[in-house]
């Protein structure tokens, strides 16, 4: 058991890195309102603020129990976070399990609901915390990419689901315990899924929700012209999807730093570290070869790069050196700028970047250096990537997997659960006349910026934008 | 006396509690210029930006002296702060008390003016810092309820006064060993008064304060109709007001988790979580409420549901399950909706939400468990509400005494002050000009937005309006 | 060596405040950028965001190496900060020293570049992450004065050489153990230059060159009338610059506080409070001064008047009374409100008040209390100011070179690097069609607001004020 000065400094650097965390929603609820247009003002950042409740609800009544329910599991399970005291038996210790030739595949966890009962402690709450802010995070991608069409009542089921299940499965998979952590120890693969701070769990889930639901719902009307071709619809706001940016930056030091769970390790410095360097790479990496190929350093593209360093930096930030993260962010920005076109080419209207996390999620496979993880999901010795020793290519087979699981688990379940709702109130988008108009006043009932004059008049769209939307 | 190191961890965590805290100043202000006309934006701002360094110099010469230069007093007084080291009977032992039958009843403070004095210590600076951050919430709470029509001469007096000596007098009884604290060990009623983070020392205070001097300085020109029914102004900038409001909840994290003024309890991962989960609940109630009565999920509706929460969460955060953080939650985002149309019919304008601080404060003494709080106030055993036990009452007794104080205290010392600035300098209010015109260019010589083209024409509100007005 | 559980506190507390201080950036972004017209915000705010990256790679290849690569350096080198057990001899220790006389003063550090060698540890790593944040701030301080007219490819380059080495050098005299730094031990002069938090390390650096180049750069177009005679520009948004001045003052405390690169010094209490009594003196003092002059207390000048006392409290905030903080800060305030005036009138545009600095260094010399730094850059006994007992006026010369060579340094060389540049690539600073146009479309290719609509029109502007420019 963790002495009690030490077990204090643990609970403050998580709680703090935990409060950062939550802060970062505010970055998400800025960014995602100054992308669109004035007349969505209020519905988007009436989004992002509300999923943090909802989520939060969701998260409290099952999802917490669902992912973190079984970390402690008497049956083969992994131990929980020692470092928050939370290595004792008879807490969290209920998880559903799938025995194959007397493998333990944990399914999912089942204590916890509510925060009660015997199997709570003080680290259990500030576990509950941290993983909160985190579900919050997965919750709040899809509004951005889905912003300025989405019904808000559809919004409303569907995000208290990620936090009650969608996003709490997954997690308890790689997290919790579950079948993804345990391919180390049960199918020899490295140390099983590695996901240090979260970019498959939160950034992986998010941007695949993110991406299926923009594909089902289909773009903004207006985004393509009758050829197919896209069209730029600028933010109305750069300020304040820069600063936005910026605080997601700060927040993700909580964010990658925190996911230690512990103050007392020594890898907390090289994580904030590498998590800037590859934050610092990726903008500029980005920011030139916009600036390249269209002759303008486009501020927008300043923060998609930003924010794909920032991703792509989650998985591996604790187990490589600050070039190799200099090296994957530079990577990362190029994915970015790459990407951010491939998707509008194809129709999906504001990807959010998947493809920079899938990056990260590799990264781990390649770069992780051989120094730290002894232990990690119970495997002994550090974890360890293919430049650096792991020819047998077991981590990356296991950083694979973990990935396509993410992919198809969100596919397949969060498009369930959109099409669900979908019939349940007649449709997940507002009418065309609506979204022409702008959602605040008929969805919120409140306009954004009452006083500001715009320049942009809903007459401007032709009706034929609005005949040839679906 | 504590360890060196223990005692630094309550250093840092109350420290770092304290920034957040102040960070919350930036929360006010947000919330309340969003809330106000474009006309006004420069004013509204600045009272909030200068309320921060005039209540500070009101604390600072002998607000802090009052409030806790007592707390160590040597006849009968409480024990201060022992996890910042302030145990020790030379420090902070001042207070003048009235003695009635052998029972000491502590009025004010008297030592630590100008932080200068023997009776200072590197514990004493530390709570200083977090005692000026906690002032300086009561001391903005007034400038959202007066926005667009306080002079901001008066403002300037008056805040000063705050800083001084409104809030601090209180604040000694409730805090710093005064007579409501010693409710317990010289009347017996439970622990005295409960107040972990300050609903009634900084929450009801300064909503009470904003209640009377709304009444007193009277509603907005235009507010209301020559039938007196409520007409609705709306805020100009809805993202900087949820944004604002998201920097409240966060910055609540340290307000309430920070008021154990320790790291080394195990209480601060329940205190945040509760905080985190009643704040959830009460937006969602607030926003199902409204969407129920009008049809939409109005944002403004969703910020004062966030903020309902907050308020009344911030005395029974530390006593209570989550399971009742999550109730008291649900009860005050109702509570939230109701009062929110109940002032408003009533010709008070702008309440800033202070019936939702009252339920918080009789929360302690209906949900505290009696899991917490063995010696708080000098009183053994551990703090016990009505539905856990306290069948004599007493508790909620304590309670609604250091309610009902508190409401007397600031609507007379608040109301007087208010009254005697406005002999002083001719008014308290602009005239009906500035008022319709716009309180920036003439109270403060610069506008917010001298580019951006607003709807609002000053020309547009009719003369009637203005003869009209007091 | 420290024992881990209190470098473990350090390590916390130092990459706390760091975080901070990397949040200082997005209120410089906001500052600069609500200071600005509309039509150039995008441009403002992305110099603001790209800096940050920017002056980061440079800080990763060389601008760390040379700073702090010798702080350990075998000749004669001052210790590192054992806080973060960085007082061991293989780590940080090559600096190019130049010998006089038997006495060794320090150049130029060379070891740590790219964050690689043996030299690093986690200790290391802390230091980087605090020490690249600082310089941050003053390489972003350039882009405030030289917004609206500043070429981006000019400050991209500028940017990375802040970063890379000018920053740096000066930055390895004062704190990484050369040359200003044993001023003491080689020379007698007190501690030999303190500067405790970086008054001149960062503030005056960033002043200076701020200063420099908006001389060499020119005014505005239109911020003199013929006569030469200043005409006002109001900011664009003043919220935004009110609530970038709050979110400094926030990071401020982790830029003062967390100076001590340690959480188990009693210091930091006394740092936080003396840092914000003296930005609410300097607030309140700026405020009722301008209001005298001009009759109205002036938004802008209550930001100045923070701001101006932050700095000026950065270099003594560990070695004064609290009475002695609110003295500088009062005296900081009117000092803001003569130089923006002073400046304005000779022709600099935007100077970010580099005066307010000077009187922090100095500051140190004169009120430093002797009740702290035994030990400080190598010498027995606590610092000392005039007013308490150094009569031979050492500490006060020691703190007149440093500042002098600071100024030395930052126009030589910052002056000959931005001459440089604008030789290179043909011009620093945009044509006068782009700057009247405003420079988002044609610099960044993005509008700031693209949808709101604005007063001010860029064909206002008379073509005498376009011809007349330089």
């Amino acid at each position: 058991m963790i002495d009690h000065t030490d077990r204090s400094i643990n609970f403050i650097w998580t709680l703090i890195a935990g409060f950062l965390v939550m802060f970062m929603q505010a970055g998400f609820a800025l960014v995602e309102t100054g992308m669109c247009r004035a007349k969505n003002v209020a519905h988007t950042m009436s989004m992002n603020f509300l999923v943090y409740a909802l989520g939060m609800i969701g998260f409290f009544i099952c999802g917490f129990a669902f992912m973190m329910g079984g970390i402690n599991g008497a049956a083969g399970g992994l131990s929980g976070p020692a470092s928050l005291g939370l290595d004792d038996p008879s807490l969290l210790n209920h998880m559903l399990y799938l025995t194959v030739a007397g493998k333990h595949w944990g399914l999912l966890g089942y204590s916890g609901f509510f925060l009660s009962g015997s199997s709570l402690s003080a680290g259990s709450l500030v576990l509950f915390l941290y993983m909160m802010v985190f579900m919050d995070t997965t919750a709040t991608i899809p509004t951005g990419a889905l912003a300025e069409r989405w019904r808000f009542k559809s919004f409303t089921i569907f995000s208290l689901c990620v936090g009650g299940f969608i996003y709490s499965v997954y997690g308890c998979w790689m997290w919790g315990g579950g079948w993804l952590a345990a391919l180390g120890i049960n199918a020899g693969l490295g140390h099983g899924a590695v996901d240090y701070a979260g970019s498959s769990v939160v950034h992986l889930q998010g941007g695949v929700l993110a991406l299926v639901l923009a594909k089902l719902i289909g773009p903004r009307i207006g985004k393509y012209d009758p050829e197919g071709f896209p069209r730029p619809i600028f933010g109305h706001h750069m300020p304040m999807v820069m600063f936005g940016t910026f605080l997601l930056a700060f927040g993700w030091f909580g964010f990658n730093a925190g996911s230690s769970l512990s103050g007392m390790t020594d890898r907390i410095g090289l994580i904030a570290v590498n998590t800037m360097l590859a934050s610092g790479a990726s903008t500029v990496a980005a920011t030139l070869v916009i600036w390249k190929i269209y002759g303008k350093p486009d501020p927008s593209m300043m923060c998609n790069g930003m924010l794909g360093g920032l991703v792509a930096i989650t998985a591996p930030c604790a187990f490589i050196s600050p070039c190799a993260a200099f090296f994957i962010g530079i990577v990362a920005g190029l994915i970015t700028v790459w990407s951010v076109l491939f998707f509008e080419r194809n129709h999906v209207d504001d990807p959010v970047g998947a493809i920079s996390v899938l990056w990260g999620i590799l990264a781990v496979g390649l770069f992780a250096n051989g120094t730290y993880g002894d232990g990690y999901n119970k495997v002994a010795g550090p974890v360890t990537g293919l430049f650096y020793g792991d020819h047998s290519f077991k981590q990356l087979l296991a950083q694979i997997i973990a990935a396509a699981v993410c992919i198809a688990w969100n596919i397949v379940v969060g498009g369930l659960v959109f099409q669900l709702i979908g019939r349940l109130i007649g449709s997940n988008r507002v009418s065309a006349q609506v979204e022409v108009a702008g959602l605040d006043i008929p969805e919120m009932g409140a306009p954004g910026y009452p006083e500001f004059v715009s320049h942009v008049s809903s007459e401007s769209i032709a009706s034929s934008d609005i005949s040839s939307a679906r």
